[in-house]
Order: C-alpha cells, then sequence, then structure tokens
C-alpha cells in the first residue's frame, strides 16, 4: 500500500513532541492502531509507538517484520522493535518507556483497556519505578484533524473514485431486488473504482426501513414507492470516504420531492457555514436552521457531518452546540460529511451525504454526484 | 435478524449470576458489545448490560428504541435503560451500578478503557462509595466458548453454506485476474449464499505474497506457477465462520502437490486429535508434529487454530502449549477451526482452513469442500 512520504511522516513526529513539550510530558505511548498507523504507516494488527524526545520505536511483532522494515527505510533515528512470540506483547511496551530513565509517559486513555494498564503500571514499578504514567486524550488526533498535502490527494482522489461508483451504483437499485443484492452490487462496485474494501457496512434501507438510520441491508425487496437509503464508503490507501443518497423506486411522489429538496438545500446551507476560523458546530447550526424551517427538525435526530481520516468518524465534531464540547474551529486540511436527514417512523427517510474539505482556497466538495434520481 | 430464543437468552443470564456467585460478585458490568449481544440479542454500537442478583438492565441509546424493545420481547424481567443524547451515555452506567446500594461490582478488563473507568470510578464515588469495582476477565467469554443447541444450528448453516460458496468460488479464480479482483467475486459469493457480510478482510495472496500469512489482496495478477491462498468467511445471524483453500495457477508442481498433500495430513491429524476431556492445545501438537515429520515446522509460524463465535478469534486457544497459558479442555459445544500452513519467504506458501464442532456424539466438519484443486 502506498503510504505518506517520510518527510511529512517526520513532520507528524516533530508535532507530537511539541504537544507533549506543551503537556510537560517526556514520552508518549500510542496504543491506538489508527494513530500507530498515521505516525509510522504501518497498518497492523498488533502494534504500538514510544515516542521520547529522542527515540522513536515501533513496537510489533514477527508478522509484520517485511512491511515494518519497509516503512522505517527513510525514517532516519526511527527503531523497530520485534517481540518474539513467546513473550507477550505488552512486556515490550515497558521496556521502550524505561528508556526516558525517570519522568512523566503519557498514555492513551482512550485507547487502552484497564487490564493492559494495570500490568503496565506492574511492570514499569518494577523496572523503573520513577516514570510515571500519566492519561492523555487526542494529542495524535489532534494532528490527524489536519490533512497535510499527501492526505488531500488521498482524499481527492478517493472522491472522484467514490462519485464514479456512485453513478454506477444507482441506477441500479431498482424494484424487485433484494436490500442485500443492492449491497452486494454496491461493494462490488467499490473494489472495481479501486477501494481496497467498504469503509463500513454498506447501508441499504428501503421503504419503511428507510425511517431507521443505523439499519443495515436486510432480506426486504425494493417496491414502487419505496424511498431508498444508499450510506455507503470504501477505504483508499488507510482513509475512509462516505456517502449517502436517498432514491425513489419508481415515480417519486410529491412528499419524496419535497423531503429531497428540503434536504438538500440543508446540506447546501451547512456547506455555505464552512469558514475557516468559526466553530464546526456551525455547518451544524445552519442545516439545521434550514430543516427547521422546512418543518422537519425533529425528525432530523443525528449530527449534521463527522470528520473523515484513517477512521470513518473522527474530529472536528459537526453536531448541536454542547458547553462541554466545544466545537473545534475550523481550519485548512479538515476533511468532513455533511449529511442532514429526516426520518418518519412507519413512512420513511432520506438522507443526502457528501463529503467536503476546507483547504487554503476555501471549501470544496470531493464528492460530485447528482443528488435527485426520481 | 433472527436472535437466539428467549428460554436460551434467560439460561446465558444465570450462567453469568452463578459464575458472578462463585467470585464472590454481586453484579457484573458487561461492556463487550459480543457479549452485549450474546446477553441480550441486541447488536449494537452503543449498549452495555448491568447484571445483578435481581436486574437485567439493558442499557442503549434512542438509535436502537426499536430493536431493543423487540429483543426483550420474551425476556421476563428484562429492563431497558434509553439514555437521552443530551447526557453521555456512560452515566447510565453508574446509575445501573447503584441499585445495588452496596457490594462488588466487576467490570470488564480487556473491554473497558482507562479513560472510561475513571469517569465511572468518581461518578460512582458519589453516588454510591459503598460500591467497590472489581477487575474480571472472561467471564461472559467462558459460557460463549460453549456454544447452545442454537448456536450450533447456526454453525450448521453456516458451514454449509461457506462450503457452497467456496465451490463457486474456487474454479473462478484464474490466472490474468488481480488478486483484488478475485477477493470481490469471493465476497459477492458470501452475500449471495446468504452471509450477511464477509466476518473479515477477504485474504486473496497469490505467488510470493501466498507467503505472507496475514497479507490481504492487491494489484497482482494471478499467474501460472503461481500458490494463491484464498483465505475469506461471512457472519450469519452474528456468527463468523471461516475458511482457506490455496490453489495453484495451471497445473501445480510436484513441490507444490507434496506441500498441499503434507499440510492436508497435518490438518487430518488435528482433527483426529479431538476428544472431549483433553487440551484444545492438543489439536495443535498433533498437527504440528505432522508439520515436523514431513519437514514443515520451522515454516508454520502460527497457532494451528481458533475457537469461532461471535468474534472471528474466539476461546479454546488452539497454539503451542504455553505453561502461563493452558489450554481449556475440550468440550461439547466448541466451534473452532483448523489451518495449518507453511510459508516459505519469496517462494510462497499454503494453509488450509476448515471449520469443526465437537458435540455430544464427537467431532464433525461444519465445512465440506475439496481441499485439493490442482
Amino acid at each position: 500500500m502506498q503510504i505518506a512520504p517520510a518527510h511529512l511522516r517526520l513532520a507528524r513526529h516533530a508535532g507530537v513532541r511539541r504537544l507533549l513539550q506543551e503537556a510537560g510530558l517526556d514520552a508518549l505511548l500510542v496504543t491506538s492502531l489508527s494513530n500507530v498507523a498515521y505516525l509510522s504507516g504501518l497498518f497492523a494488527s498488533a502494534a504500538a509507538i514510544v515516542i521520547t524526545r529522542d527515540r522513536f520505536a515501533i513496537i510489533t511483532d514477527g508478522r509484520y517484520l517485511g512491511i515494518a522494515k519497509g516503512v522505517i527505510e527513510y525514517l532516519s533515528g526511527v527503531e523497530l522493535v520485534i517481540t518474539p512470540a513467546s513473550i507477550p506483547f505488552d512486556h515490550a511496551l515497558a521496556e521502550a518507556l524505561c528508556s526516558i530513565g525517570h519522568g512523566r509517559a503519557g498514555f492513551e486513555a482512550m485507547h487502552f483497556t484497564v487490564k493492559r494498564f494495570r500490568e503496565l503500571e506492574t511492570r514499569l514499578a518494577k523496572l523503573a519505578p520513577t516514570v510515571s504514567l500519566e492519561s492523555t486524550e487526542g494529542v495524535v488526533e489532534q494532528l490527524r484533524m489536519l490533512k497535510d498535502e499527501w492526505e488531500l490527494g488521498v482524499f481527492s482522489e478517493a472522491g472522484r473514485r467514490l462519485s464514479d461508483a456512485a453513478k454506477c451504483i444507482i441506477p441500479k437499485a431498482l424494484a424487485g431486488m433484494k436490500e442485500r443484492d443492492v449491497a452486494a452490487i454496491i461493494e462490488a462496485e467499490l473494489r472495481r473504482v479501486g477501494f481496497d474494501k467498504p469503509a463500513f457496512d454498506t447501508i441499504v434501507a428501503s421503504g419503511p426501513n428507510s425511517a431507521v438510520p443505523h439499519y443495515r441491508a436486510g432480506d426486504r425487496v425494493l417496491t414502487a414507492g419505496d424511498l431508498v437509503v444508499l450510506d455507503f464508503g470504501g477505504m483508499l490507501r488507510g482513509y475512509a470516504v462516505d456517502m449517502t443518497r436517498t432514491i425513489a423506486v419508481g415515480v417519486a411522489s410529491g412528499r419524496q420531492r419535497r423531503l429531497l429538496g428540503d434536504i438538500a438545500a440543508a446540506q447546501d446551507a451547512g456547506f455555505a457555514a464552512v469558514r475557516q476560523g468559526n466553530p464546526a458546530t456551525d455547518i451544524d447550526r445552519a442545516a439545521r436552521e434550514s430543516m427547521n424551517a422546512a418543518g422537519l427538525g425533529e425528525f432530523f435526530g443525528h449530527g449534521t457531518g463527522h470528520g473523515l481520516g484513517l477512521e470513518v468518524h473522527e474530529r472536528p465534531r459537526i453536531a448541536q452546540f454542547r458547553a462541554e464540547l466545544p466545537g473545534e474551529p475550523l481550519q485548512p486540511g479538515m476533511v468532513f460529511t455533511i449529511e442532514p436527514g429526516a426520518y418518519f417512523p412507519d413512512w420513511g427517510g432520506a438522507r443526502i451525504e457528501d463529503d467536503a474539505a476546507l483547504t487554503a482556497s476555501g471549501a470544496q466538495w470531493l464528492t460530485d454526484v447528482p443528488r435527485f434520481w426520481t
């Protein structure tokens, strides 16, 4: 798999070191596998990183030796620690942390289980009693929120590919097909246009199922008169893109057309609110005001969007303002979805979702597919 | 989705209560989503269970209200707690745990992050300072290891379906195709035979890639002379099945044929070692001795198998004996893979994997597909 060039990964290491210094930490233990992939280029199911002022150690097991050697090729100063199969993986974490001698080592409290933490604590108490473990949250995630030039290039390509796939998928969803057969077509198209895999379980929600935002795809047969929510995405070079279109099977009714038009207007309003420096929650506010004005507010029960990256749901937070969760200010390098929807139990629902990036030259859509297919 | 009948789910609750009593615990907080699904029938991305001597509360959010109401329909005495969107989900956990008044509440140390644990601890200290939190491991997993009659029925059907898919997939992997195109065909077949989704990222590893056990599927084109490892699985009603076949593109060489024959013999040896009461690690020992006798031992770098269930990798442990990780004794109701393989860097590798169940009437294969396609 193509990964970010070495100089950009080294810039990420510098970013972590800057944040550690600000927090008064001497080291960070990175156990989120997405954070490991971001900093090293190594996508693995068992890996961790210990980053200190002067060391950067990638810890993984023998299965990843070949790939790990490849990712560190141009990363000067990065060490590779391969743990033998006979020793629990986490033992190597304690040993790598010891190397700071004494001081404060941060760990990722959202990505470390109590079991692993307690074992590390016990081991560290023996090996290096002057090293303390300090809880951190979102250190690497803060860097991941702002995509670099290489990542923006991946998103630009992924958005084009997803749009190509969508244009082939949507006309194939026809009366008489089962939801799960449409999902199979979507996933085959995602592969055909070059995605490594779907970014999440594909949603094909028809008729009454379209009123259930987290529905997946089942045995229901698409029937004339249905609204069908198609929500799908792909992973390209480790990054997720995500799109939703809602189609009417057969001829759309007046109510269906109005609903889709109102949702598209809310999406436009959200996009128009993308302005550098404003809080990301402004996107939600603008879309929600548009939905409220159309009388759809109470049927719009989820946030307007979410950040995209190595995970499908990332920062920035694009949902209703909450005092205890202030929205991140919008900055160049942010990539996110805008996806208002409305759901009427028993009748059906609709959602329209596209991906956008904020760059130095302003907000841009990454996906480009007609919003009305009825 | 079809879920286990209520009387079997209630039997699982009784099983947890028995284990809690043995451990001197007054309650268990279940945060593993697979464990939640097992006990309740609710498959959700945000859910937890608090089980005490006399209460069983499923905690989830509004998105799952409809489904959650369905799953508790015949579960007498089970409460549903829907957390409003305005309150962090975990607040409800502390409140449900308080209801024991005082005593020892277990939590799942392998399925609870340090962040969530510390927040719960703080909250509980205010609400119910006489309730203590105690670390547990594998309580529900211990029950999950032994499948009940309904689960064995699901596995039996899933094994048949996977075998049907395999027979259609394997002849379609031909010289000139890209690995990722073969993966797309496999995933379409899995859908066609009725699986809800692939159980994991499909592996299509051709030529030198076949020597890398954790490889996925890339742009390499299948070429005459290649060995190609096809490793795929599906989810049916929440349960995972898993199979591997290795094919030669074109006419197999003598070395390729011998390798596949030796691996099949090791798989047979592993299956022959499935005997109630013996440790599950005996399956690994028997397969490994067979591989050693064929001179393949040093190229067989992974365990012989793994348990199957709501997750693709579960107990029992079927790998080399380790004093600190004693193998579970084989018991009726266990479902697992047997999958020896050998990998020669640069040259290629092969693996053969099938699924088996141990029932009261002995060991049985769940999958039934020819092992040689060359």
